[in-house]
């Protein structure tokens, strides 16, 4: 690999690499399934009820399956004021079972555009959430030899980046991160002079769904894997061409 | 700080810098109590069969607390025939969220011990289990600042101590762990030819009692974290006159 301009690409994990969000999803209709004897669903506004739970429970619990199955068993506890039975309980904790063992399913054109990349750009992998199923996740994934390091963090922030950025010794605006969530993924790296690519997903978790970005002039969207390594080699043109100025 | 023989001291975290087992422990005596009107005390083995769950589950859930819950919700559920009560299920996640808010409690003599190591050596932070609660606990030691890295992983094993003496580019010679448990923090040190300083802590969870110790050259036994810095100074020593000879 000779010296680029574009020293560094980083890679997003859920919903970027491997799907994630549909099986949070199937999690979801299955936990209402589980509550649906006790409640009049029509009323009963499960969807907003739980994400009201999970999303004051984040400073707590933080992100990922086990906090999730959590906030569902107190969520169900609450909203059928103490009469879900001990098996209707025992259900939701094997939904944390079954999403912790789903085996990994790479996203389409997803291997081939990472390894694309590698072949010409150093990579690594930024990756948030429970420590020990990323690291599952990575493992399973059979990629994780093309990343140079593979971070897993608990928020992504503009200072995690910045802490990374630095531990990596790359400046911003010779990094791109690659991902789905404009929240998590793009935004905090166009705020910090860095290069964002967004690849949308299907579907996205409120939560990462709103951003602010002031300045789209770093942004790249693409549509699927597929077009990933173009819009890296359009970025690393746009450097070369801006330094032979 | 000159150049040092010992280029790098690391210190475990939990019940090594500050309490951690003791909230553990409560939350079992906790959990215990809430099941005790459903089942014959007595008879009920309850340590043990909540132990059987809780290993059953490390390879899905990982350590923490948020498995740990799970983990009760699960072997109450089962110990109970599904009896136990929506009420008492929400007292054990409960539990979670205390023993996530918990304000951290430093050992005795611990932020001295690690000033004056930091004083002398480089010294960084290994500490396993759930990424989103080792980080605040972190934070709020208020000893974030001495330490040059802070890694967070899920598994005190030798690939994972062999990964991290790699990305800090230090040989295993010259490299001291200090923890209280045998099993992760000083045999896997010892297994690669580093130093392990064992401060054993008054309680200690099963789980890491247990290692095997074929060599004890390069381990060093203090009673308390007062002489942890007399035990790191002893190894400069050590390490100093064996290359001057």
């Amino acid at each position: 690999m000779t010296d680029t301009a574009l020293r560094m690409v980083a890679f997003d994990g859920d919903d970027t690499l491997w799907r994630s969000q549909d099986f949070f999803d199937e999690a979801q209709a299955a936990f209402e399934a589980i509550l649906a004897p006790y409640l009049d669903l029509a009323d009963a506004r499960l969807h907003e009820r739980l994400y009201e739970v999970e999303r004051r429970n984040i400073g707590i619990f933080g992100y990922g399956v086990k906090g999730m199955a959590l906030s569902m068993i107190e969520a169900a506890v609450e909203m059928t004021d103490g009469r879900i039975g001990g098996r209707d309980v025992h259900r939701i904790v094997q939904l944390a079972h079954s999403l912790l063992r789903h085996p990994v399913e790479l996203l389409p054109g997803i291997r081939e555009a990472v390894e694309a990349i590698a072949a010409t750009h150093p990579i690594v992998l930024i990756t948030k959430g429970d420590l020990f199923h990323q690291e599952a996740k990575v493992r399973d994934s059979g990629m994780s030899h093309l990343f140079r390091r593979i971070e897993i963090v608990s928020e992504k922030d503009v200072p995690t980046y910045a802490r990374l950025l630095d531990e990596f010794a790359v400046e911003p605006a010779r990094f791109a991160m690659v991902g789905n969530s404009l929240r998590s993924d793009i935004a905090p790296v166009l705020a910090l002079g860095g290069w964002g690519v967004h690849v949308p997903y299907h579907t996205t978790w409120l939560h990462e769904r709103e951003a602010e970005l002031p300045d789209r002039t770093r942004l790249r969207e693409v549509r699927d894997a597929g077009s990933l390594a173009a819009a890296i080699a359009g970025i690393e043109r746009e450097l070369t061409s801006d330094n032979g100025r």
